[in-house]
């Protein structure tokens, strides 16, 4: 995507939290410990697939920027990344995804089952640490951005018709699937912060997530797939009705609506029905409305910011929201 | 199984709180609520499979039989059943169970993907109604418990190799998968009781609870199918080792040994070779075993009702032991 700035690397937002983040890997081992053999072989497999760890990297900030200094942000940040992985989990599984960060999933190297069942043990002790924090304020977040995140998960099984998967219904499932747990990672790490701070690094969080997961589906039309490691127009191959689609199907001719029509009615699509409704959506301005939605999103998180004083932290956050928005993957 | 008393059904024990547990299924209704569509659905499928309520029964006698009067007991009793609700969905979609309570699974009935995710959608509405409770001391002891729900499952996974699996994996995986939460609705009525009852209730429910699952996995070898409504020797047929087998294994000659081996390894076992190994493991003992372990359990469960005032609710919770190990199905 299209910026005035320089290139924004996840090392350059991470610099003013790096010391505290190197941290949280290791707590993460302790908080899933397992003496039963099954479990601790899943969790290695999961510690070498280790993410970009994005959301902690956010409650870290969170916690920096506002000099909440919560001497728990370690802790917290390590709960946020094992929510995260335990509803990632659960999603290969309901997706039967064979890879995730270009490792097998769990589902593809154990089985159905066990991920089914870490996935459970993972979230539960995620609510087991919190409530060893003795404070029902993250838990309060925390569980209502769980639940949001399964409605998410429902409303993505219902986005396959795109006569009738409307930009609002794109929203609420976006907000749910993706900007809940962004925000909630900002909130967290704002919890001993004034109110409006809270508020305010709410707000970012959940634009943010809300131009991330839009920028996501749209690197699905537009992305190098050297770069982003999977072939464009993997969701228009699923029937996974996205932004791009939905702003540009008003604006089609007949024939390319028809073209799209028959690829969601096609079981298995081939490569040329999939690259010609991506150009069609390209033509009627879909790739272009979802740009300009996922920058004005952009806008309205660095809006958010000027609630906080200035500080390297906040400058981060700032980095934060050209990252997600120019990332190539 | 045997027994000097007369037979106890469910609607004796719940006398003494059969005014507050039928404002039960009313509260879950309540907690569960959601406005999308496809949760509401599948919401209102869980409501037509209302099992026996024995969880919520069991945490309002113990409220009732410590005297403690908690405000908030028929919420918790709710928020005991939503969670035995939640760990059925997945239990059904990991067992690619096709019936539950004579009804079609939700993955049956909706999708492995929708079972899954309303797992995950009820578990945390739970979490999220312990949270508004303000208190963390139900959340402590029902996030330990689902954590150990999970392992139980992790146990039940590897249950599978009848010369490997000893009698100790075995208490460890009842413990886990079953006593757990029994032991957890008998410990959550009785948070505002005395520490000396709340233990006694934790013990009463850990020993229930391991007696009720060995008497579970008898009357797969004993059961009449007519009545528990699944073939016997369903758990052999799915190479599922239980208490029966495991004791009657070193007493076996070595051709009902060999007969076992076989059944293991044959994928769809016959009905002549399942009946071959349930003769051979009650000729070994093995049922007697079983019987005398639950018998000696339920002993031990009636034993910590002794530090209980006598009340028509403790004398209810003495004839839970009896409907447990009596039942036939």
């Amino acid at each position: 995507m299209s910026s005035q700035l320089a290139p924004v690397g996840l090392a350059d937002l991470q610099r003013p939290v790096r010391a505290r983040l190197e941290r949280v890997p290791q707590e993460l081992h302790r908080i899933v410990e397992a003496d039963f053999g099954l479990i601790a072989q899943v969790n290695s497999h999961l510690f070498q697939m280790q993410g970009k760890m994005f959301r902690p990297t956010l409650l870290l900030l969170a916690d920096e920027a506002t000099g909440a200094g919560d001497p728990r942000a370690i802790t917290l940040a390590a709960v946020i990344e094992l929510i995260h992985v335990a509803t990632l989990v659960h999603d290969d599984s309901v997706d039967h995804s064979v890879l995730r960060r270009g490792m097998p999933t769990i589902n593809s190297l154990f089985s159905h089952q066990v991920s089914v069942i870490m996935g459970d043990y993972l979230y539960s002790r995620a609510v087991i640490e919190l409530v060893q924090l003795d404070d029902l304020a993250p838990l309060r977040v925390l569980s209502r951005v769980t639940n949001e995140m399964t409605v998410g998960e429902m409303r993505q099984l219902l986005a396959h018709e795109p006569m009738e998967f409307t930009e609002e219904s794109y929203d609420l499932l976006i907000q749910a699937k993706t900007a809940s747990l962004l925000s909630g990672a900002c909130e967290v790490g704002a919890l001993r912060a004034s109110p409006g701070e809270r508020t305010a690094l709410r707000r970012y969080g959940e634009a943010l997530g809300m131009a991330f997961q839009i920028v996501d589906d749209l690197l699905d039309y537009v992305g190098d797939p050297n770069i982003t490691g999977k072939p464009t127009g993997s969701d228009l191959r699923e029937h996974k009705v996205t932004l791009p689609l939905i702003a540009a199907l008003p604006r089609m001719d007949a024939s390319s609506r028809a073209a799209v029509e028959t690829l969601m009615e096609t079981a298995e699509p081939a490569d040329g029905q999939i690259a010609e409704v991506v150009a069609a959506v390209a033509e009627a301005g879909g790739l272009d409305y979802a740009r300009e939605r996922a920058l004005r999103l952009a806008q309205q998180a660095d809006g958010e910011l000027d609630a906080l004083p200035p500080t390297p932290a906040r400058d981060a956050l700032r980095a934060a929201i050209t990252y997600v928005v120019d990332r190539r993957r």
